[in-house]
């Protein structure tokens, strides 16, 4: 018999304050802008890596929930924005999928491409769109390995029905990893 | 300004009574049962999905940490059984990565092959080596859709000095599938 850990994520207190959590985001660019800022107040606060994400009810355009990237902080390499987004929101709902019978359309919105645990992740999480910033191709820039995501991999999503556009105020995500690059942040997996 | 909630993440309390933590475990076999037994022992308790997994330490032999699926008690999908040892593991060593400077190598036994948010998971993790029991059909067979993997996946880790091992006590660990289907266990991504 042992001891097992007890695991306990929380977001940095700052995500219930810089964030409007009362607004509508109507929207590509508005949803977008929740996701960067989510980002880049984790690098400006040293609370994280330079990721952030947000999901959106498609119906109401309201914000479900927000995640910032807490690999470093937390010890924990699963602690992806995405991974903590999908938590998050699905503890907001109390359901393990944001997909079921009944419920809105939900929308992920992400700073930078997903990487290929995040986006086995999508399909998990029963968001019905994606959409990012950021690319892969950037995240390569500054030694992140996004991992082994491949033009297949998009078909094999978008074939269960989940849509993707990339490229959203794509500066502005971009921006964000060069400011935590320039500001010697852990590569956690270089 | 929100509330926003705190996730917490425990295994289910037979699993530090069910698993001997003190002996050594040294065959895949040996290593593989550890994973398996998390599996069977979520079904027959009705704690989560079929799916176990198992970190060891590849130099002193030593189990390190156990996951199951937490899935659907949890509600939360981005708890499969190799992500909640992932979490485990690094939360028992105080590590982002079980891969660091003067870290053992660790390796991940997992009752049934990685879905694409797993895999994806296991660069970040920091494990050298991934052996499983079922395989993706047999997860398929009983409707569990295991995501966007390909050959080229395992290719792209195989790179990165990741090896791979498949069918370790394959009767053992697709009895567990076959027994959470005929339960009439929740296929939570069907």
């Amino acid at each position: 018999m042992t001891t097992l850990p007890e695991i306990r994520i929380a977001l940095p207190s700052w995500a219930s304050e810089v964030i409007d959590w009362d607004r509508k985001y109507e929207s590509d660019e508005d949803r977008m802008r929740v996701a960067i800022t989510c980002a880049r107040e984790n690098v400006l606060r040293d609370t994280g890596g330079p990721f952030g994400a947000a999901i959106f009810d498609a119906d109401t355009s309201r914000l479900v929930a927000v995640g910032v990237n807490l690999v470093v902080p937390l010890n924990n390499s699963s602690l992806h924005a995405e991974i903590v987004a999908f938590m998050m929101a699905q503890a907001a709902l109390g359901t393990y999928t944001l997909a079921g019978d009944g419920v809105a359309p939900h929308e992920l919105y992400t700073s930078c491409e997903p990487c290929a645990m995040c986006l086995g992740g999508v399909l998990w999480s029963g968001v019905r769109r994606v959409v990012w910033s950021a690319t892969r191709d950037d995240a390569n820039r500054i030694a992140f390995d996004e991992g082994p995501v491949f033009a297949a991999s998009y078909d094999y999503l978008r074939a269960r029905g989940i849509t993707f556009d990339g490229g959203v105020l794509h500066a502005e995500g971009k921006a964000v990893l060069e400011l935590y690059a320039g500001r010697g942040g852990t590569i956690y997996n270089a």
